[in-house]
């Protein structure tokens, strides 16, 4: 039994989702559909890109990461799936692979241009607006059929691959200078500092332009409730939170905002 | 291992629609559960006809589509059933069958009367206010079984089924008229003009009672982003969209706003 | 086949639900989880605790309920496991538990300290603020698997664990007096008056300070569309409705007013 995680902008209300699992279900009825997510901001390729690279590395091994946040459906963007050590990526090929890259050891590429694979080999039966269901979901379905990879299309250079430009951290001294990569929903800000590179011993986060002082912290529990802490937190990033309440309310934090660190 | 699809606008947010699959493991364990959508706005009749229309064929043969939207509960309406050469409905006699009716080839039609596939077969035990739990849940997850489907209740003239007015559109020379029937999560605007009825080399829509013109193309990259174009959307029907933007938002368009078509 | 019925206020944008499902399937692949509700309000444990306890009686024999609402993780509260009669919790020692404990037969209770059954049996590896992820979801899995509940670590008195106050109603002559409990998705006000208190013959039913007066009856269909009414709900518990409408939205009502019935 093959797993399929599927996160895509569908949302849940129209049945996007509900439709590539039925296509899935037809091919490949054993396999197990897991949802990371389908309400990142439309067409938020950048979102989609840390959510696979937080959650794949808990999944078992040969997990299908099917995503699909796709605004240039029907243009000249290929269709691509990408092998990896430790599973498949299949999905457009926008960026929304690059965490993936990054934290998995990629064996191989390919462009999906074989319609054997996809819900109906006539190219004029394909949707122009929604590959996930008759594109995406049909190669996925396939894959967790156990078909062979390279079956799928022609054989493309894993450096050739689109990748967004990935946020990072400088260091200056033991001055750690990043900025948020992701709020969750509860409003926790996730940086690009990594929280191993900050010290067991504590230190001083400052957030934004305002440069806000902030204790760094093991747990939530050593600030009081309704109080800011930042801590390493589960994602492997410095965290900045409120204790029980919305960091990112408190601080009308937005993605991207600088923030730096010293010991 | 058969497939029952979900359809409800319980929402997600108090346990009605994990009730339901609890009550469907412990009838039949092996039954795959897949969530079309739970967020329909409460007693859309009109939206769940569209959704079961527009996801149903791409299902597994043989899939139980259990839908429940339903404002008369509790009241005289009829629980049914239908088996179609495709597969079978499940849910309240109020018109949500109405677009498989349109789509699936009916064989035949019972009342859910016949108490022994209920959760419990008491009467006074079944909640009046939630027969999703007490009575189609239960009596999909008998179907999923295997079940004869006889067994389930009197049989009913599929001509006494209750049916939602359809929406359609008019041809008057090569000009069709139609209106919106559903807007989805992205704002993308479908219309009642089916998609193959236009011509494929482009053409002129005209939306809403301002006559807005928007130029009939064949994928969303044909236009700039944030530029309004019609196309063949991907559930078959002429659509309105926003290239990468919300169409609903930019002509505070609502269901039932009249479109029109020219070559 | 074990169901896993899981809970949590994580939301479902971010990925943590999907998250502990990789970390499911990793460990047991052939488990199926449900969702009960993850869009609890953040910290909210009332509410989860009336989640759990109206919905766990539908769900199969050895169900394993997986609630993860923790405000207090990271801090001196406690893992905990339940072997009830009918199934399992699995969660934070924080009173989520308390309405399992009032339906089901409690027969043990351990401490989750044994780091055998966690994700990673090192104790720095374990986040502090994802023990959904890291303790939680494995011992479930584990469960699930039929690993012998008494591994997962020390055993605790069934008296020691935490609970929540457990709200309630009065009887003066037969007057009946309590509050409302629940609201939910559709804007029914569910009370803490048992259904099966009130006459079956009708009745009066006062809400709020205001003691607005409203009719106690059957099903919704006895009243007009949007129109107040009581009734017994499908929780088994007084519930004041609008018919095809809001009760919520139209009394303005909040958790907690009161509510009085009479005969």
């Amino acid at each position: 039994m093959n797993s399929i995680a599927l996160l895509t902008d569908f949302g849940i209300r129209d049945g996007y989702v509900g439709v590539m699992k039925g296509v899935i279900a037809a091919i490949a009825p054993t396999a197990i559909c897991i949802d990371l997510s389908h309400e990142l901001a439309p067409q938020d390729i950048w979102g989609g890109r840390f959510c696979l690279m937080s959650t794949a590395p808990y999944f078992p091994a040969q997990t299908i990461f099917l995503g699909v946040v796709d605004p240039g459906v029907g243009s000249a963007r290929q269709g691509l799936a990408v092998k990896f050590e430790e599973g498949y990526f299949v999905g457009p090929d926008n960026g929304l692979v690059t965490g993936l890259l990054d934290i998995f050891g990629a064996i191989a590429a390919v462009r999906l241009d074989n319609p054997q694979y996809w819900r109906v080999p006539e190219r004029d039966k394909i949707s122009n607006t929604f590959h996930g269901r008759d594109i995406f979901a049909p190669v996925a379905a396939h894959l967790a059929n156990d078909i062979p990879f390279e079956k799928l299309g022609s054989s493309v250079d894993l450096d050739s691959l689109v990748r967004l430009e990935i946020p990072t951290y400088t260091k200056t001294g033991d001055r750690l200078a990043g900025m948020i990569q992701h709020i969750d929903h509860f409003g926790n800000l996730i940086t690009t500092i990594p929280a191993d590179c900050c010290s067991t011993s504590g230190g001083v986060v400052m957030f934004g332009d305002r440069q806000a002082q902030i204790p760094y912290v093991k747990t939530y529990s050593r600030v009081p409730a309704q109080t800011l802490c930042a801590l390493p937190g589960s994602h492997g990033w410095l965290e900045i939170s409120l204790n029980q309440g919305s960091a990112e309310k408190y601080l009308a934090a937005r993605r991207r905002d600088p923030v730096v660190y010293r010991p």
